[in-house]
């Protein structure tokens, strides 16, 4: 049997070979690729996906799965190799269904309707992508066409970024939330805006840059088994459990993109460093889902790194290398800048209060589009009147409407935007539990210290990898299932306090 | 017949990714992976080149060559396509002799010789390395064994490293050439030791990685198809003929390690940007040979970037880039000091009279030992009196004698030195059929234009990728075989005006 795992152990880390590998020419064509090289790179990723996509596919490891599993009764679930086997058979199981020719066309077409985006958007042209968003529905339908048995076709699409929930959960949850927030955003809007002109005072590079990665190695992102550069659309990259980078981008007129891109972009590769080495190389050695992913990277960002404790440590340090511009300032003006909540028109410029009606507005509108209910001519105004309804505001045009985000000009639909605020959900229920078991942490972050509350993370979350689904994790970590009641309490008690609700 | 070309550029395009993508990846271990990725780092890699080995031997490649041989007979000799099956079947039939067990074990045997290398130099404990050197001779010798038919064993090595030359010419030319060099460094060791003194002012590391990419730009390296980066081996590496970086290595006490370090590099990378872009993806689309690609970095680095013409030019751009350092300076100290001959007993620090010495010692002796002449027993001593006798210098002991090169203890014996002498005798008879089509060279160089050079190399040589032979190359861009008649007039010229000889 020991042999039969090993068998599958080589082949799963060659196909982990492939895919690390991709995902390094990735990092360099977005950090230090000359712009000659584009051409070869885009075919080199290409190659290197299919044979990682052909090696996994290979009926070999179907066979090892069966054997395996047949004989593997005896391990407890919560084992490596347990959820090794689980993990593998479920991914398995879905690639088999793709047809690589369906896998060709969409990517063919996603590199057309993108470059149709990419002048639509300007011109404000919507009509001009129409057709190819007609047809991104088309073959978004034909993906969950692979995967029967659904109650709705965006299912398929939830459960490959989050294995277990659907559209039913999602949508309660959602449900529940927008009700909750928009009274809440409306009552901040009551108030008079919080001033952040202390973040546009002129910030150069290099001491953003250094501050950043004092910042990134104090809340415990390891710089030996991983790096920064620069980058202009900031992500968090694995070639390894222990190579973990992250990007990030600097803006000299607003201190808000560095700061906290950096700390998101450390959330998302603490979690993927704090995986257990015993799973590298294998389908287990990352983070388990979409929703649980961004749930790490938003409590750094956001419980952690938008707290007011957390500048009575940083405040200081962020004064001692931006004189000039932070001596007038106090830790309560830079944080009510940084906290500033203002309803607004884009998505990725959004606080943290209004984001999530953003997503939600996604995530509904592309869950109608998918159910027939709604068609690709009805989109925009879709949009319009929901940007109405939740946010206050109505759209000048497209652009700053339907056309604003990639996600649907790139791929298919359904899989891009719920993760956002399910991330956003889980990260405040992580938060408070690991608050109950050490009630000390917040004392800690306002002495600078974060390794009580990243062991904890560690323990409960980051070193299983994929072992665990999003729902497990959350159950086991926190005692209870996925709720609202965290995130509104922890947005209640912080806003409350900032805009004297 | 055009659909089985196709066939085969599409399977070597296939083969071509996989070996660019393992070239990123070295790449980027040697510039910016963090100590943490070095295990992952070696799986992928060894993943990459094992995949890529697997596709370039697949039978039907084999079988798509013979077809197209057989009907390709009226493809003209010149042609893409003739020299593609001519240089593939080359390859191919290379490859497929190999077995990859025996790959395997080099490798293994090469990591473990490499390491007891890196204890041993330091400790100058020959004795320690001696089986493991053994080892690798009886191993190189098992490789020749794979290429029968050769007059002595260390042929297949040199073929493979310049096809078309084998022990018997490259001996015959390095003898002919030791004989004339011996008296020149003799002579020139009789006459009062150029003073360096200036380029060890300390010149801070940021305004020579300026000067250098200006240079580089100057020369007519593409930055837009190419990078420099830090690195601690200095190298050129192509990911695509629109891709082509250069790495660099600064002394800030000792100018030139980063002056004509750059400009080597420049030139290797040159090579492999001016390859005809017909060519991308296949195997002819890189520098034909390491004899020609050594001439490159050579002639740029020495014939053109150690020439007082260059510096007529370039002097006063460094001069204002250092000018504390240099305003002091004459241009003739200066390039006196750049040109400094002295005899040493470290290949990688000697000058470019003595440096030839130091190859054709390493060459004679490897030749030797793969002949059965010399036991690996008497290394030391043949390799001391061979410095004795050549260089007038005895080593203290092996650390600075037969010690001091990774080349041997990191692979097989063979193929890694004559290089670099066929690459100085090639430089200096390009450089003088370049200069016999075109007399306004010097005066252009001399005024800071290179395009007249770099326009005559890129029609002769670098276009042209592999589809001849280094021989085969020579012949055509000078209209003779390679000789030492032409290096041998530069190096008496520059060096008896600057000795006074």
């Amino acid at each position: 049997m020991s042999d039969k795992l090993n068998e599958l152990k080589i082949r799963l880390a060659e196909v982990d070979d492939l895919s690390s590998a991709a995902a390094v020419l990735g990092w360099d064509q977005q950090t230090y690729m000359p712009a000659g090289g584009a051409e070869a790179r885009g075919r080199q990723m290409a190659t290197l996906q299919r044979l990682a996509h052909e090696k996994f596919t290979d009926e070999q490891i179907g066979y090892l799965l069966e054997e395996l599993q047949q004989a593997g009764a005896d391990w407890a679930y919560d084992s490596d190799e347990a959820a090794l086997l689980r993990v593998t058979q479920r991914q398995y199981t879905q690639a088999i269904r793709i047809p690589s020719d369906f896998v060709a066309e969409v990517a063919s077409h996603g590199a057309a309707a993108f470059n149709a985006w990419t002048t639509a958007r300007p011109a404000n042209d919507f009509a001009a992508v129409r057709p190819l968003l007609e047809k991104t529905l088309e073959l978004s339908l034909r993906y969950a066409s692979y995967f029967p048995g659904h109650a709705e076709p965006i299912d398929p699409f939830i459960d490959n970024a989050d294995h277990g929930m659907n559209a039913a959960t999602v949508g309660a949850l959602f449900d529940q939330l927008r009700a909750a927030l928009v009274p809440l955003v409306q009552a901040i809007g009551a108030q008079p805006l919080a001033d952040d002109e202390v973040l546009r005072r002129g910030y150069p590079e290099a001491a953003q840059i250094a501050f950043g990665e004092e910042m990134a190695r104090q809340l415990g992102y390891d710089f030996s088994r991983g790096r920064q550069d620069k980058t202009y659309h900031p992500f968090a990259t694995k070639f390894s459990i222990n190579d973990v980078r992250i990007t990030t981008r600097l803006d000299e007129h607003f201190l808000n993109e560095g700061l906290f891109g950096t700390i998101h972009e450390v959330g998302h590769a603490m979690y993927e460093q704090g995986v257990a080495q015993a799973l590298e190389a294998t389908p287990l050695a990352s983070g388990t889902s979409a929703g649980v992913h961004e749930s790490q990277s938003r409590l750094w960002e956001n419980l952690v790194g938008r707290s007011r404790r957390f500048w009575e440590h940083f405040f200081p340090v962020l004064q001692a290398a931006f004189p000039t511009q932070l001596n007038d300032v106090s830790l309560d003006t830079f944080y009510r800048a940084i906290n500033r909540v203002e309803p607004s028109l884009i998505r990725v410029e959004a606080d943290e209060v209004t984001y999530n009606l953003h997503v939600m507005l996604r995530f509904d509108l592309e869950r109608a589009l998918l159910k027939g209910e709604l068609a690709v001519a009805d989109l925009p105004a879709a949009w319009n009147g929901r940007m109405e309804s939740d946010l206050g505001l109505t759209p000048p045009d497209d652009r700053h409407g339907v056309l604003q985000d990639v996600h649907w000009f790139d791929g298919l639909l359904g899989g891009g935007f719920q993760g956002y605020t399910l991330g956003n959900v889980m990260s405040a229920q992580f938060f408070a539990a690991a608050q109950t078991a050490h009630p000390e942490i917040p004392d800690q972050i306002r002495g600078g210290s974060f390794d009580t509350l990243r062991g904890w993370l560690t323990e409960n979350i980051y070193r299983h990898g994929m072992k665990f689904t999003a729902r497990e994790l959350v159950e086991r970590a926190t005692g209870s299932p996925l709720t609202i009641e965290p995130y509104m309490a922890y947005l209640r008690h912080k806003y409350g306090e900032l805009y004297g609700l």
